[in-house]
């Protein structure tokens, strides 16, 4: 796949799953409009949509009808959603701006900002439940269970109880996991799962996944480290600022940027073989490693 | 059903759901802990489990296979244990006390709270997408839309919203028919689902269970008035010490009591011809309806 390719590819897909969030959410004119006008602001506009993309590209190698993906990609940015405004809550990481806009709490306030993020996550399993697709069931547990206390919620609590303490790199790589990893990984099943690949293949596009996961995380930290606020859209510099560990506390500009690149052969590695259906699976990983840095 | 009946049938049906939720919740000892310990804390040992046992006494007419309840009921409690936990926040309704309980909040902290909220409802989802029903993604599609910004998220909006505002009794109705009202009615609905009836019946006990929904707040503000907080288990008189429009300050106390027996009646109506198998949940309407008051 040509860059230019790649690049086309990946705003076709931004633009169909923005068109498919924008249909799904409720219109801001129906009540409670607040909740609804909140709940277009967290999501639409914004966002490089990695996990839908994700979804996308591992569905498209297993052949799925494209139409099929868009109830998945939409659960997974409405989950990603959720976990972000509840992340940015004072209580969490406190954090005031966002995909370069204020914050929910800090747009409307602190109690829309938690029911804005109760309300996504409904809205999420409600889109993927009633799409109509024969796994829907299925991929409603794979979804919460990537979700729920050993997925993402419990990465984001393993975040918050490593906070001034002095975590190892193999702490710091479990939180990850879990925190951005589960979700992301999920992404791929979910996509694959909309088509059909045998076993050995899911087995393959699972490692991608979870490859991609930290890899999406230690270029996060060093674009925190590296970047400044108006590039980010969100608060730079915040994680040394709070004495936060990340792969470049711990591991140094250097060898953090040469892990990302471990990791991106690593994630490239499992799917070689797969042929021409995984190149948007391969661009992907690639953007995920380069973006910005 | 004899009143002594009524008692061993509600203690058989929470001693089901009780073993059913403490199974499905991840052991104490699971990291991350201090994350299950306090989910384990928000659900477990407390409460009427009001929707566990309506949704058994749906399913019950319906004739569904007891086994197959349980999914359901675990998640109509997850579900709603997770919306305590969020509505008894500082920024929500800044509640201490719960089920004879310091809340989550205070027994915890604010940011465990939230992250138990969160994940409680992605297990909600993740016990029902799994439970191998046959209708579960069009559980999991009513579930989810009960709990969403047009069902029960959206009522604790309105309340927000109604704080300190005069609002009249159509406001006050609406609000309720969405905050309690929404999760209590698909508990009717799941029930019903996992056995057998006609479309007929299931019309019928969506009234039912709408008039339940709003029964169970009028004689929730009616206890907040007259009750104390050590039987309460929670903050009594809060109500009117915040200036909250209820049944009581709109009604009166009378009125509100008369309006109690009216939506008991009106319960009652829609399953009046529908034989022995209902006889649970007129129980149940009952039960309801003559709590404590």
């Amino acid at each position: 796949m040509a860059a230019r390719d790649v690049h086309s590819w990946m705003a076709a897909g931004r633009e169909r799953v923005e068109a498919a969030l924008d249909a799904c959410l409720p219109a801001a004119n129906i009540a409670p409009t607040r909740l609804h006008e909140a709940m277009r602001y967290a999501v639409l506009g914004g966002g490089k949509r990695v996990r839908a993309l994700l979804c996308f590209a591992a569905g498209e190698f297993a052949g799925a009808d494209p139409e099929r993906l868009l109830a998945p990609a939409c659960a997974l940015e409405l989950v990603h959603a959720y976990s972000l405004v509840h992340d940015d809550l004072p209580c969490m990481d406190d954090d005031v701006l966002r995909r370069g806009k204020p914050t929910v709490h800090v747009e409307f306030d602190e109690a829309t900002a938690v029911l804005v993020g109760d309300a996504l996550q409904s809205l999420a399993f409600c889109v993927l439940a009633g799409s109509g697709l024969p796994d829907a069931a299925a991929m409603v547990a794979d979804l919460a269970r990537a979700a729920g206390s050993r997925g993402m919620a419990g990465g984001q609590m393993l975040d918050l109880l490593a906070a001034d303490r002095d975590i190892g790199l193999a702490e710091l790589e479990n939180l990850h996991i879990h925190k951005t990893g589960a979700l992301i990984r999920v992404a791929v099943v979910l996509g694959a799962r909309s088509g059909s690949v045998d076993a050995g293949a899911l087995a393959r596009l699972d490692r991608y996944g979870m490859r991609i996961g930290l890899l999406f995380q230690v270029v996060d930290d060093l674009l925190d480290a590296l970047e400044d606020t108006a590039t980010l859209g969100k608060t730079a510099g915040k994680d040394a600022a709070q004495n936060k560990a990340t792969y470049v506390s711990r591991l140094g500009v250097e060898t953090a940027r040469a892990y990302a690149h471990e990791l991106l052969a690593g994630a490239l590695e499992p799917i070689a073989g797969l042929g021409d259906a995984a190149e948007p699976l391969r661009a992907l990983a690639r953007f995920v490693a380069e973006r910005q840095f």
